[in-house]
């Protein structure tokens, strides 16, 4: 057996320690997994070497402050081969080994994947691949132009993943950016979880694909620290590109019956295969590594402040609550100079470009690339700034996993959809968002606001700005009528009772463009006699229940709800649900929402057709189960 | 003016009628958009040439017969050219002028972005980029290897749209399988929505990323009728790879005010606009092809049928959903000789790999590319085939977009999911489904279904074999006991009560995994003199709705649902849904589903965690405000 060796804090650590604790790595990701009875030590063991150099002489990390501006941040986008960075967060001494081996047990923050929501030194949540490398462009993007520090990004990638086309967005974009600080470690094992992958062992395949896309690309021996630690000093010293490690490994490495051998993706040994893994491998061996910190800390840039009058909008003139958004952007953008916007080629249309002319340096174009746009948000707003992110709301579902995944990551970002439903008009279907309401409201924690006046969007954006967890604001194409005064308080939960009688038959519920189309349905009612109240549901998510139930209550249990949305998931189910689980009598409730697949037309046309406008709203009224 | 020249059925077509061609393709472009008042001339104008060339020397389709096998395929993935495409109709003379003019108005078949609901010569709805080329390797891999007929697959894409990551997945697998007969033409036309792309007209780097990535790369000058015609000729003569035509194009190409101007994307020119720019391009042009009929009919590969005997699970055994759905799919890939069956990386553990060992040449490995798995699923679907593909259910979010887009389609695919939920255990959040029936009840005319037993897996997988439309199966990790004999009959649309008298105080409904959990707590209250009605919704969508209200009606119109989910958009709402606009008093219900963020841990400790095992239901059914 080898013997145990301390290392204490010098910078001059030498191969055969590296090669011990390239070891130990791999003797830990076994125990660990052995004793969870599950989880990946074969996809951990691969990149053991590339991670014992990295910890060793180049990562700098202040344990003690996990939000210290300056530290390099690394991210296991192969977030199953978390036994791996695990380990190492023991032999940086960071954890113990019993804890080490209370891996995905109940309760303990050592989760099957990296999840901040109970580990401090792991910054998002991996384990749907892909999703890695785009963060990484978020956070290197923060460090080149916003905070303006010389702290690096480490991507760990497994070679299966870069099948993912999200990655591809990353190398797009890492490159037009020159994030020459970014660096993404390929981990080219050559298996996958259920065979070889596409490419095998071809290095020269990757390197092509990733110099193609504008990066430096190194092939190496992924169990050659010479060459392991020669390719982070060349990443190093670039000045204007990404650097790509393609790293030729094997899963399972150091083991003479799991190196390179199939049938192993994530599977843990059990105990008498445990015992000869750890023999072949040299166990015991303790090595404590010292993590270099950052070097002196630089202060991150400070942005100057402007004092931005905030917008208002009279009441007798029209405007888009699209544009609003990107109005707001713009004051909120002077008071917060942590604020970031990014945005995926549509900030014409988003409004978002208001924010990029006046602030330039803080916006973010990610051209046609929403996963990236995603990626980006998050990976800023897990390094504290405020990201808002736009784009079509129809194409905020082409990044739902990200979405998905940046709740789980306990992510704070805001996000804008705008052109929602049918009323965008002659665009037709592909550009309608139908289902956002649906999508955002089954996000763990989730905000789901839709304004219908301008005014009131001002005043949801400057709470979004103040609001935790993953917030989304859906906008209107249309220019509508102001409806309220820009004194008028809106909140996050709250709602608008626009009209009420204290003979209302029953309550409309509608919100964003439908709110119109109500109003002037109570409107032409009350002219023949017909007195219906009418909520702006502007908070869709949290709804505001008391309101609801008191309407209910005073308008004889009968509710409409009406919606440029799909009949599941958005405000009829929202309404729904909060009367579920009300002790009194619950109210009939008629949800107007879009039927049947719309095509081009004029906004009236299409909101006629889909059964959500005016028209359809008297017609429900009237119709005799109601009334 | 130019004098009006009509082109009988020859196949010599010489460039000067090619030139005329392309200006008639542009002069409608701009016709039809004007008319309008909206539209994206430009767009259309730069890949004029492209598809003058195309249609009148190499495209071979039989416009009477669009669903002939042989046909070449022709997708626009920048759909918004679309103007383009419908000029295209007009020069095939298969509508007429005046219908062309009646582009994007309300109930006209040429929509804002082409549409397959009411245009017989479009494949697959386009207009959310990155989605044509995906798609037309699904129906490359049709074509070379389960029809293995010579059709060509053209695929039209925007140069801003590459930045896309699912255009890259495509690349990838294009060359994987090999797919000779695919050929991406890339309209470099240098100008996106809001200004110049990230490449602008660098087509070296576009051909060099292309060839990284497996293809054969041609760069040309997109107005050059002879280049064009040589690069549609080299890519012909490929034997191995796919290729892809960068093609050097102007935005608006031929009308001095508008040739590679910014600020013209997605305009219409006034009437002003539009006389200037038809005289510069010579109207009225005339000119009418006769786009080729595929050669000699060759028939499509028949398969052969082989007889496979239907699984069925023994009453007193175990077995997860998710290896049902695989032993379904040998029993109906034997009768089914149409079907095709994909996975993305993970077919072990969703059981589709039980289909590839039966018929290996039917199953599509499309590696870790959940974008492209729907998009060849997509491919598949439209033309003809019974496709089914799978993944980890949480992973089929990456995909949401594409499936949003095959709604929009109209195509009938089938979709599994597996690993639904907190029960899958150590694994953690990042691959458990929480919101996947959300998001597909969400999807224009989807079926949802959730089966909690393997004879009734069974059952459904064949019913969604012939279900049209977006079908969705989640399945279950874990293995559970048989429930229901095998002769036991199952209906979309269906549901199941497992346990009733007529002193039943409540109605518990479940699904999945949860319905067993409701067996427990059932049994258990039993024993104690309280009878709990218990349904099985194993159709989620269309949900039973006679069936829950003939419960809610006989115990007391109280109901608990409880879900493997969490509580938006999926079985609570669906039952809530249920009773919306019943005349009689809407039920309570309680609405049990995960609350709080899962971690690591054992299926029942996660269970219990999340507030919908037994002990949560037996609770919930105790609870003063239930009894």
């Amino acid at each position: 057996m080898a013997v145990p060796t301390n290392v204490s804090q010098s910078p001059e650590i030498t191969n055969e320690t590296l090669r011990q604790l390239g070891a130990q790595l791999r003797i830990d990701s076994i125990r660990c997994t052995t004793a969870a009875g599950s989880g990946h030590p074969t996809s951990s063991m691969s990149a053991a070497d590339l991670m014992a150099v990295l910890m060793s002489r180049y990562l700098k990390y202040d344990w003690q402050n996990p939000h210290q501006p300056n530290n390099d941040r690394l991210i296991f986008s192969k977030g199953h081969a978390c036994p791996l960075l695990y380990s190492m967060y023991k032999a940086a001494g960071v954890i113990t080994d019993s804890q080490l081996l209370q891996l995905r047990k109940m309760g303990s923050p050592l989760q099957g994947h990296p999840n901040p929501h109970v580990l401090q030194w792991v910054d998002v949540a991996t384990g749907s691949l892909g999703q890695g490398l785009p963060i990484g462009v978020g956070m290197a993007l923060n460090g080149k132009y916003i905070d303006q520090l010389p702290y690096r990004v480490w991507v760990l990638l497994g070679d299966s993943e870069m099948a993912e086309g999200s990655v591809w967005e990353a190398f797009d974009k890492a490159s037009h950016y020159k994030l020459n600080r970014l660096i993404a470690i390929v981990d080219m094992n050559r298996l996958g979880q259920r065979g070889e992958t596409d490419l095998g062992w071809n290095s020269a395949a990757y390197a092509a694909r990733a110099r193609a896309f504008g990066w430096h690309a190194i092939e190496l021996n992924g169990h050659d620290l010479t060459e392991i630690d020669q390719a982070y000093a060349q990443a190093l010293r670039q000045t204007e590109k990404p650097t790509c490690l393609v790293a030729r490994t094997e899963k399972g490495h150091g083991v003479s019956f799991l190196a390179n051998k199939e049938g192993w993706h994530g599977k843990a040994l059990n105990a008498d295969e445990q015992t000869k893994a750890l023999a072949e491998l040299g166990a015991p061996i303790s090595v404590t590594v010292a993590v270099a910190k950052p070097d002196e800390s630089t202060p991150a840039k400070l942005w100057a402040k402007q004092t931005v009058k905030a917008p208002a909008y009279a009441l007798g003139t029209k405007e888009a609550t699209r544009k609003a958004y990107g109005d707001a952007l713009v004051a909120l953008g002077g008071e917060h100079t942590d604020m970031v916007v990014l945005d995926a080629e549509v900030s014409n249309s988003t409004h978002a470009d208001e924010f990029k002319k006046a602030y330039p340096n803080r916006f973010f174009e990610m051209f046609i690339s929403e996963q990236q746009l995603l990626g980006a948000t998050v990976g800023f707003g897990v390094l504290g700034k405020k990201a808002f992110a736009s784009t079509f709301a129809a194409f905020l579902t082409r990044a739902f996993d990200q979405i998905r995944m940046a709740a789980i990551s306990n992510a704070t970002i805001r996000l804008a959809g705008s052109h929602a439903g049918v009323s965008i008009g002659a665009d037709g279907p592909s550009q309608m968002a139908l289902e956002d309401l649906a999508m955002m409201r089954a996000v763990f924690e989730s905000t789901v606001l839709y304004p219908s006046d301008p005014n009131q969007t001002v005043q949801l954006v400057n709470q979004m700005a103040g609001q935790k967890g993953i917030s989304y604001l859906r906008t209107t194409r249309e220019k509508l009528p102001v409806l309220y005064a820009a004194s008028e308080k809106f909140t996050i939960g709250g709602s608008k009772v626009l009209r009420q009688s204290n003979q209302d038959r029953l309550t409309v519920v509608a919100a964003g463009i439908t709110v119109h189309e109500a109003i002037k349905a109570c409107d032409e009612l009350a002219k023949t006699g017909i007195k219906v109240r009418l909520i702006d549901l502007y908070s869709v998510k949290p709804v505001d229940k008391a309101a609801l139930r008191q309407a209910a209550a005073e308008t004889g249990g009968r509710i409409i709800t009406v919606e440029d949305h799909w009949p599941e998931g958005g405000i009829g189910d929202a309404v729904l649900e909060a009367f579920a689980t009300d002790k009194s009598a619950l109210p009939h409730v008629v949800k107007l929402a879009v039927c049947g697949m719309p095509g081009s037309g004029t906004p009236a046309e299409l909101m006629a057709a889909a059964g959500i406008d005016s028209t359809a709203i008297i017609k429900a009224v009237k119709q005799g189960e109601i009334i």
